[in-house]
């Protein structure tokens, strides 16, 4: 007899079909190409699903979506994680609202990371967009998109991501020549606020062409 | 038993499913990401269904379409309606011929409406496409594509607007930072209004970037 | 009992069912907006079956389809071909082993075409893909798209045609501010001529921003 | 009664599901314009399944795919193989542990094999897409896409790749004004060194149109 698990299996079958379904869109975009990107949902105040290392966004399946304890460790798998684990698991120890969280691999968002670098951050505003993120209501804000810089210890990473949260409240930063992290209190509002990320930075960009 | 409704159901019916089969196939291609845009199709002379206050346009149904009279106010329904719902009332009431209005949001609208905010307008002309426009008939025309500045004030910009409109007859509007407004007699008009605006600003985009 | 039609029933039935099928796919990468652009596929030495002025190309059904003989004629049917509908029979008057006739209206295409209209003319040269014309098997060849000045008055278009189609062969030609004509001897062969101009229109496009 | 195949039939029928799957997949993605781009899959040690010349790829059907030896001849076959078969076997003869090669024409590759033709080379740098290169485990590192001079003739091109493979180990190669050829020694890895090349030549040109 199995010993019984840390978690309500039936939360984890609802995270990965949400995970899979919205992942599945993403895919088509193009936001994940070369089995990049992860993407992640709170089971409980202690478990999140996750995505299986490497596998292709394009072709996602529940099998293809494991659970992590929120030191990234797995829980009743064999499934190794995504490499970036840990930067989805400080996130939810972090802020117990945070319910979602979805890093794609965009051409604009790998293209805005490397022409930002240097500055460390984009600047969005004037907008309509902007009320997307949860708080703002007008246009007339600013939302500050941080850039970090990149590193394969993924330590290292979240140390920089915790320095930026102690000094705002943010609902996503870019790493550089990398990606965008995303997230929100459910898998709705982390897409809604992903895709206006996706789309202010696609309209800077186009700006910065037509406006030199 | 229910008091009658002030409106054709059938009517309703009618509307909410070209609606639905519409904005799925803008949202499609990315016309309306995060939640914005609006849209809406005329019932009678006094009401018009609308969709409701932010849906996904990308996953519509009937359900998410409501009726509001030409004021801007609910009908039968417990639904909030979009924010901008006055700038698609005030056009019902000042025009009994349009029966379809169209405010999505692509990247190239809101490009545009930033960088020619300035200018207060986009000039289109010696395009072939410009015979989409009802009443055009040769590519040797010029249509005005106003850009209004944004504001939350809806008032403000519904004011705006019939300013605009005393001036000269047209088929629709930018506003800054935000999106297009496009109209017509009936919904096919609309759409093709709607995406000869896109398709035109596109190539004056792409233009400026070619030219200089 | 009605007249016998003067073509082959089944040879329209078959036409018709190319077009459609293939016109569905290029409006769905949006070369056909607002219902413009238009398409025919001959049927016999007298006749070609055509699109139907003013339809939706993306929703294009076989009663979208009528028969015009090679003056442009209507035949056994009420419908209005389209306007453009000369630029199509000068071809198969011309060139009777023309078979299928491809008009777009591209994004690429309308731009490229208010680009080159005072060169009058674009050159391709070095692609591989200039193999995909008929009669080319190198990619040390150049192809010349000859660029006109756009009209409303359709002999006024077809006498600049000729003109050209006098001092040299081809497979396709821009009209300012307008689209591509393309054609080949069959549907399939019109199609990859059609796709290789607009990938090479938009090679050179890409270029030009990129090389200065 | 037939004479034996000298394969494994089983084995082919698989290699075509895969091929068939996938190219369905990128010339979705505009990425095989006008009947271009060609694909093989190994099926064993003196053996690969490859395209038919000619066939329109968004289209393609088991019947489309056919057998040639490493020496690129047809093998229980009356179809002709794509005339740039020798680029496959050459690379099947010398890597035994190489089972895929993908060669596909999309806009970016021909754009970049245009601009970086003279330099005779791409460098990628600095960019996490570059783990998706097998061996690579860093986004410090660069990878070097060598740009071939474009030839009718295979054997020129085939003995410049082969001059290429003795100086460097490589996942891929561009041709001026051509196209790229991927590999890998599975259909995943082919395909996941594809999506990561095409990526990151966009990244590059767009970040030239936005750095000068």
């Amino acid at each position: 007899m199995n010993a019984p698990l840390p978690f309500d299996r039936e939360a984890l079958r609802r995270a990965a079909g949400e995970i899979v379904a919205n992942v599945t869109e993403l895919a088509a975009r193009g936001w994940t190409p070369a089995t990049s990107s992860n993407f992640s949902r709170r089971i409980d105040a202690h478990h999140a699903a996750i995505t299986v290392s490497g596998r292709d966004k394009g072709r996602l399946s529940d099998a293809d979506i494991m659970v992590v304890d929120l030191e990234g460790q797995p829980v009743a798998t064999e499934h190794r994680p995504s490499a970036e684990t840990l930067l989805h698991t400080q996130l939810y120890k972090r802020y117990p609202e945070v319910g979602c969280i979805l890093h794609t691999h965009s051409q604009n968002q790998t293209i805005a990371s490397r022409l930002f670098a240097g500055a460390g951050q984009m600047r969005l505003d004037g907008y309509e967009l902007l009320k997307a993120f949860r708080g703002n209501d007008t246009h007339e804000a600013e939302v500050i998109v941080p850039v970090l810089p990149n590193s394969q210890d993924m330590h290292t990473l979240a140390a920089q991501v915790d320095c930026l949260l102690d000094r705002q409240p943010m609902w996503g930063y870019l790493i550089d020549g990398h990606g965008l992290y995303a997230w929100g209190t459910d898998m709705a509002e982390a897409r809604r606020h992903l895709e206006a990320f996706e789309f202010l930075i696609g309209c800077e960009l186009e700006l910065r062409k037509l406006q030199r």
